[in-house]
C-alpha cells in the first residue's frame, strides 16, 4: 500500500477544543508515515478544498501541533458552507475529486457538527457515486452537544463548564449585592435548537444558587416564569437566570426579539438577557445585572474541561485509526460506560444515522416545572466537566500558538464558490 | 492595654478578590488576640453596624478563614449606602458610636472604593468630633482602578486579566471564522467613568490582535471609528472592538443609550457592545457578535491574577498592621519600586486625600488617534495580571466557600435606616 496524503477541515463554529481534534488527527498521522504521507489542512474548512487552497502541515514542528491541543478556535480557519446535494450541484464534488486526484488525498477527515457531518457523508460516496476512492470520517464538534449516538459532543463540556462556573461566581457576586443592590442576574447562553448548554446553568442549584434555567424546549411562560422568580427572590433575596438564546414564546418568536424599532425603522437587535431582565423589572421592581458570554462562553479554553480535551484529543486519534483500518462513512463517537465512576471508551457512529439528525434535551433531564434540570441531567452532565487542564501562561496571558499556515502549491485553475 | 473587638465592612460593588482582602485581616487579626479579641463583620456592609447586625467571625474556623482567599465576591455581603456629611446626619454617627460602645469596638476597617474611603474618613473623625477613639483603616478595592496615590487597586489585576483573556480567546475564535462569517467581535467591559479596564483589553494587540479599544476618557468619534475599524479589516479580515460601559458621544450621552423605546414608550436599555456593532453593521456591512461580560468580569476568581490576590491579601493585612501600631485615618496602598523585574511594596495615604478623588487614564496611556494603549501603558499593566492563583476544583466546579455568618447578640434598640 502506497502511502497518500490526508486532507483534514475545520467547519462550522468554533469551540475551545476543535484544535484538540486536529492535534489528534496530525499526532496520530505522524505515527504512520507509511500509510499517510501528509495531512493538508483546508484553509478555512471546506473551502480551502474546492479552492485548493490547501496547508501543508508538515511545515509545522511537533511543538506546534502539540501546542494545538490547548490552543482554542480553529487553528486552519473553518467556514459556514454547507455543500448542497449531489444533484443540486455536481460541479462542486467534480471540484473536490480533481483536487483529492491532483494532490493525491486519500483520506478525508472533516471536523464539525451536524451539517459537516452530511457533507462528510456525501463525500464518503464519491467513491461509490464518482468512481474516486475516498476514505471520509467525521470527527465530532459542536459546543450545542446536538449531534446523535455519541454520548456528548468534544466542545460541549468546556462550555458546560464555562457556563456553571461563571453562573456559580456571578451569583456568589449577586448574592453579596441583593441587601440594596442588585437582586436579579441574566445570563445569556448559546444554543439556538437545544438546550444543553443553558441545562450547565441548572448545575448550580447543587451550590444553595436559587436558579431558573430557560430552555428552547419549554415554551416561556411569562406568569409562571415571574411567579418562580418571585418566589426564589422571596426566599433567597436574589435569583439568577440562565437564558438560552434560543427561548421562544409560545408564538415561536424568541425572547430575543424585542419588536422595538430605531429611528430608521430597523429591528433593534438586542439579547435575550436585556430582554428578560427588562421584564422582571417591569413586573417585580428588582433591580438588574445581565451578561451575554457569547464567544467567550466557547472560546474559553483557560477553563476548558479535562474530560473534554481528552475526548476530543481521542476522537480525532480514532478518526485516523479507523481510516487506517479501512473504514468509511463513520464517526468516532462516545461510549459512556459507567456514570460513577464515569467511565467511557470510543466506539464508532455509521454517518448515514449521524447527517441532519438532532438531538434535543429529554423531557426527564427537565424539572417538571421547566425551570431546572433533574437529577438524571446532573448525572448526564458531571462527568462531562470534570477535571481541568490549564494551558500555560506567559507574562499574564494564555500562550496560544498561531500556526505558520504555509500553502501547497497549487497545481489547477482558478475554481469560483 | 485591653484587647478592643475590630469591626470590618465590605462596602460597594464586589471583586474576585476583596474576601483576600477580609481573610488578610482576620487571619491577621487572629494572630494577635492580645489587642484584638475579635472580629465582627458587617452583614451588608455598613448597614450591619448601623442596624445592629453583626457577624461574629470567631465562629468561622482557621479553614474557612483560609478558603476566603480563593473565593470571589462579598462573603458578608456588601452595600452601596454612603454616609452623609456629619452636620447632615448626626444620627447616622451617633448610632455608629452607640454601636462601638455596645460590643466594645476599637478597629473599624472598610474595604471598599471612593465612597467608602470617604465614610471611613469621617468615622476616623469621630474621635475627635464625637469624642469616642476609633481607629479607621480603608483597605482598598475597586475593578475599576480609580483610587488615587496607591499604584493600583486590589481587584483590577484579576478584571483586567479576565478581560485580556477573554479578548484574546474570542478574538482568535473570529480570526478562524472571519472568512465566510464573523469579522467583527465586541466586547462591553466595565468602568463607568474611567477606562482601565477597557485598557487592559488592549493588551491583546501585542498578540497580533486587531483591536480597537473606546475609552470613557476620549469623546467617541464615529467616522474615525468607522475608518479604524474598516482599515483593520480590509488588513486582517476581521477586528476585535473592547468597548468601556462608559464611552460616550461628544454630546455626553453613553454610547449605550440608544434612545429607542419599546411599546410601552419605555426608553430601551441594551449595552453599549450592541450598539456598537450595529453601527458598524449599518456602516460596513460586517457581521458581528457581541459580548457584555458584567458580572461575569469582577466575579471570575477561576481566572484571578496572583499578582492581585497577594495585594488584596497584603492589604487587608497591612490595615491591621497599621491600626496596631496606632496610625489612623490611613489606606494601606500599593507602592510600585520597579517594573522590570516588578516589586511592590506596601504604603500608606492619608485618608484625606483619597477620599472622593478619581484617577482617570493619564492621557500619555492612551494611543495618539484614542483606539489604543501605549508602551508606558502597557509597562504599568502588565506586572498587575502575573501569576495565576487557581481555586480549589470539586466536581468540575470551583469549591467556593460560603461562610456560617453567625449573628452577634444584640444589645440595642431598632434603629431605622
Amino acid at each position: 500500500m502506497t502511502a497518500k496524503n490526508a486532507f483534514y477541515a475545520q467547519s462550522g463554529g468554533v469551540t475551545a477544543v476543535i484544535n484538540a481534534s486536529a492535534c489528534g488527527v496530525i499526532e496520530t498521522a505522524r505515527q504512520h508515515p507509511d500509510k499517510i504521507a501528509n495531512v493538508y489542512a483546508g484553509r478555512n474548512g471546506i473551502i480551502g478544498a474546492l479552492t485548493e487552497d490547501l496547508i501543508d502541515t508538515s511545515q509545522e514542528s511537533d511543538e506546534a501541533i502539540a501546542a494545538l491541543r490547548y490552543t482554542p478556535s480553529g487553528a486552519f480557519g473553518s467556514c459556514r458552507y454547507k455543500l448542497k446535494s449531489l444533484e443540486a450541484n455536481k460541479r462542486e464534488y467534480e471540484r473536490l475529486i480533481e483536487v483529492f486526484k491532483a494532490h493525491d488525498i486519500g483520506y478525508f477527515f472533516y471536523n464539525g457538527g451536524g451539517d459537516s457531518a452530511d457533507t462528510c457523508y456525501k463525500v464518503s460516496q464519491l467513491s461509490e457515486t464518482m468512481g474516486y476512492p475516498v476514505q471520509a470520517v467525521h470527527v465530532p464538534k459542536t459546543v450545542d452537544n446536538d449531534l446523535p449516538i455519541t454520548d456528548n459532543c468534544p466542545g460541549f463540556g468546556s462550555v458546560a463548564k464555562y457556563i456553571a462556573t461563571s453562573a456559580l461566581e456571578a451569583s456568589y457576586d449577586v448574592r453579596s449585592m441583593a441587601k440594596t443592590s442588585t437582586k436579579l442576574f441574566v445570563l445569556e447562553v448559546m444554543g439556538r435548537h437545544a438546550g444543553w448548554i443553558a441545562a450547565a446553568g441548572g448545575l448550580i442549584e447543587d451550590q444553595g444558587i436559587p436558579v431558573v434555567v430557560l430552555f428552547p424546549e419549554i415554551e416561556f411562560d411569562q406568569d409562571k416564569f415571574m411567579a418562580k422568580v418571585k418566589s426564589l427572590v422571596d426566599q433567597h433575596d436574589y435569583c439568577t437566570v440562565v437564558v438560552s438564546e434560543g427561548a421562544k414564546h409560545p408564538d415561536g418568536r424568541f425572547l430575543a426579539e424585542q419588536g422595538t424599532r430605531d429611528a430608521f425603522g430597523h429591528a433593534q437587535l438586542g439579547g435575550a438577557a436585556p430582554v428578560v431582565a427588562n421584564m422582571v423589572k417591569e413586573a417585580l421592581g428588582y433591580k438588574f445585572h445581565w451578561a451575554v458570554a457569547d464567544y467567550l462562553q466557547r472560546a474559553a479554553r483557560h477553563l476548558a474541561s479535562k474530560t473534554d480535551v481528552e475526548q476530543a484529543y481521542a476522537m480525532g486519534k480514532a478518526g485516523v485509526e479507523f481510516a487506517l483500518a479501512g473504514h468509511n462513512a463513520i464517526m468516532p463517537a462516545v461510549k459512556r460506560v459507567s456514570n460513577d465512576p464515569y467511565q467511557w471508551e470510543v466506539g464508532e457512529a455509521p454517518l448515514s444515522e449521524v447527517a441532519n439528525v438532532e438531538k434535543f434535551m429529554p423531557r426527564e433531564f427537565i424539572s417538571d416545572d421547566g425551570f431546572g434540570i433533574t437529577a438524571a441531567c446532573k448525572e448526564y452532565l458531571l462527568p462531562l466537566i470534570q477535571g481541568e487542564d490549564y494551558p500555560p501562561f506567559q507574562n499574564g496571558l494564555p500562550k496560544y500558538v498561531t500556526l505558520k499556515n504555509a500553502p501547497v502549491d497549487k497545481k489547477l485553475g482558478v475554481f469560483e464558490l
